[in-house]
């Protein structure tokens, strides 16, 4: 049986709240040998207290040794095997600057590239073109027209865009135009199956349309098309888990991996006070709240330390407003272990713990890395924190008699 | 997705070096309620430093309760899922006496039995001859003649040879010809798909023959054939892991394991400190070195507790010079248990240490079954090891944005 089966089938209404505080990259690594880590260095008392009433362990987002990005760090978390439910290039990408697509839509990461006199890129990447520059190009693009589809063009980076088709029987099994190499023309777009044959036909139509318009471009005057890709197709947290789900979240990615698992995005905060301000005002509308905190992520991808240890103590602060609404279970963890000093996501598991009335006991003191190695949750795969979550909230029932 | 498509997706090319330091039936058990392990009794300071400084765990070969033989207990190690990928038996006799088979070769198992006048088996292992006189019996079935196939017959252990065919269009869906009982006849060799109609009928002439020349024979005078076996299919280390690999092992069994995973057998060592001379000659010419130490097995497989734990120091006066040699990652583990107070290989996890500027610190003091099960690598299947030395090591990608 598959476990989202179970898990459905033993789902049950309830008033109780959980609550699944992410502190994005939160995981990390002593400087040196001997020394602690940001979160066991962090000054964290309420935490700590969350700790030593509830119950922790080490999930593993993916699997031993696996280094996962935001998407599939995230589908882990929200109870998806991200090795089942892979999100394509194009939907990630239109996700993280929170496009919002539809069923039926097909997604593409544009790049923009050079090419020489004979067509032939001679930069992938072209030069690596400023935001600003980039975006009045893409805007640029909007002037393309083909029969019976509507199409977006959305910029996201540097040479990065996004390009979503819009209409009916596009299928998204298209290959990718970026040869990988310079040197050589752009790719043809190719249907993998029949069902894609009139997105790849709509793809070259696109290409052909887009080079005239970007042929005076002085750098950005090409792309390539990568990643094709329908919004995923995963069952909601409605369906899954009986749960009216709401996203409270700074950053578009976030949201956009949030909304593909059908949760609302609630209000529109700017900041962490901001987000727990959102959570409190929404508290009776909602069963499940997904509060994403992204700056420990983001001082540990920077390699600063110090300042990834003052995030995490910033978090730590807004926690007792989460303890006084009363959720049945409140989840702190985090999507991936982001080391200061690796400056970079990492494969290491990820300290996670669960306050409840039904957490058991397991004698940890504090939250943290070395505490959660011997924690009451084992070692466990991220994917298996929402039943876990859901079990200690009191939101689901017997399996068998 | 595989876990295999994903890790070949995610490989990287790096200079960084990885050593699987095999010790082999390393875990064991107390003597006594009580007593210490062989590994906890050992005198280790080298490898405790390892386990001070890096992260360990409990390993389990391939699920809990099974006890493996070296072949899926090699494979765990080398991470090829050892219930995925299973080596037949024919196959794994031939790694076993180190005969190099090519893609397309039929190897099998043979077994001297005795038969009575009326051709019924009356010892299915014809007295366990002793391997000497077994041998020469054996030479004499270099005289089957076949057309079209070339055949090899080679000695193995008392009663035990190899017979291995090669030629065209060979399938390896034969059934074994031992009827697993005395009173009845040999069985006919019967192909169980068509493309193993020529196999079948060319075992069934080997047979013919074999059993003309061994009529007179006072105990071998008669032959079955078990687990008729190509050559297990595996993506090689390069393939997977981008890694050019060396074994370095004194058996054949561990060469010919390593061979199947396309690993390059390099020197010809016969002791330990022999296979780190080969390790350090060929330092430069590789990325990942498989070490296999085997006499904490043998000691273990003996019934003996004393001379198991003295194979243990033996192993940590060796770490120093592959520590020297400045490996991204240092994996120490074994490929099962072989407790000296079962004196066989057994089911029970192994303690498994990496030692790498990446390890998360444990709090482990000392490499040893207790301080492994509260490791920092938690307890995992074996065929995760690679994943977790490659991500030490620096040689994988990041998965999904």
């Amino acid at each position: 049986m598959h476990f989202h089966k179970l898990i459905s089938d033993l789902k049950e209404q309830s008033d109780n709240k959980i609550v699944l505080l992410v502190s994005d990259g939160i995981g990390g690594l002593p400087m040196k040998t001997g020394g602690l880590t940001e979160l066991e260095t962090a000054h964290t008392p309420h935490l700590d207290a969350l700790a030593k009433a509830g119950v922790q362990g080490l999930s593993t987002p993916i699997k031993p040794g696996i280094t996962p990005g935001s998407g599939p760090g995230h589908l882990g978390l929200f109870g998806y095997d991200p090795l089942e439910f892979v999100i394509g290039r194009g939907a990630l990408e239109a996700a993280g600057i929170g496009f919002e697509m539809q069923d039926g839509d097909v997604a593409i990461r544009g790049n923009f590239c050079t090419v020489d006199q004979n067509g032939n890129i001679t930069d992938r990447r072209a030069g690596r073109i400023p935001s600003d520059e980039s975006a009045k190009v893409v805007v640029k693009l909007r002037a393309v027209k083909i029969d019976g589809v509507e199409i977006f063009v959305e910029p996201v980076k540097e040479h990065r865009f996004v390009v979503v088709f819009r209409g009916v029987n596009l299928g998204d099994a298209v290959s990718d135009t970026d040869p990988q190499r310079t040197g050589v023309p752009p790719l043809e777009p190719v249907a993998q199956n029949d069902a894609s044959k009139k997105t790849a036909k709509i793809a070259a139509d696109f290409f052909n349309q887009a080079k005239q318009i970007l042929a005076n471009e002085p750098k950005a005057n090409c792309l390539t098309m990568r990643g094709f890709a329908h919004k995923p197709h995963m069952p909601s947290y409605k369906e899954l888990y009986g749960l009216k789900a709401a996203c409270i979240a700074v950053y578009p990615m976030y949201k956009g991996l949030a909304s593909f698992a059908g949760m609302e995005l609630v209000g529109k905060p700017a900041t962490l006070e901001e987000e727990i301000d959102v959570l409190e005002s929404s508290w009776k509308d909602y069963d499940f709240f997904f509060v994403h905190f992204k700056y420990t992520d983001s001082r540990g991808e920077d390699g600063n330390f110090d300042e990834k240890v003052k995030m995490i103590e910033e978090l730590d602060k807004i926690v007792p407003r989460i303890v006084a609404l009363n959720p049945a279970a409140l989840v702190v963890t985090g999507d991936h272990s982001t080391p200061a000093k690796m400056a970079s996501h990492s494969f290491h598991p990820v300290p996670t713990l669960i306050f409840s009335d039904l957490a058991r006991p397991d004698g940890c003191e504090q939250y943290g890395e070395k505490y959660a190695v011997t924690g009451g949750l084992g070692h466990f795969e991220a994917q298996y924190i929402m039943s876990l979550a859901l079990a200690h909230a009191g939101r689901l029932g017997k399996f068998g008699a």
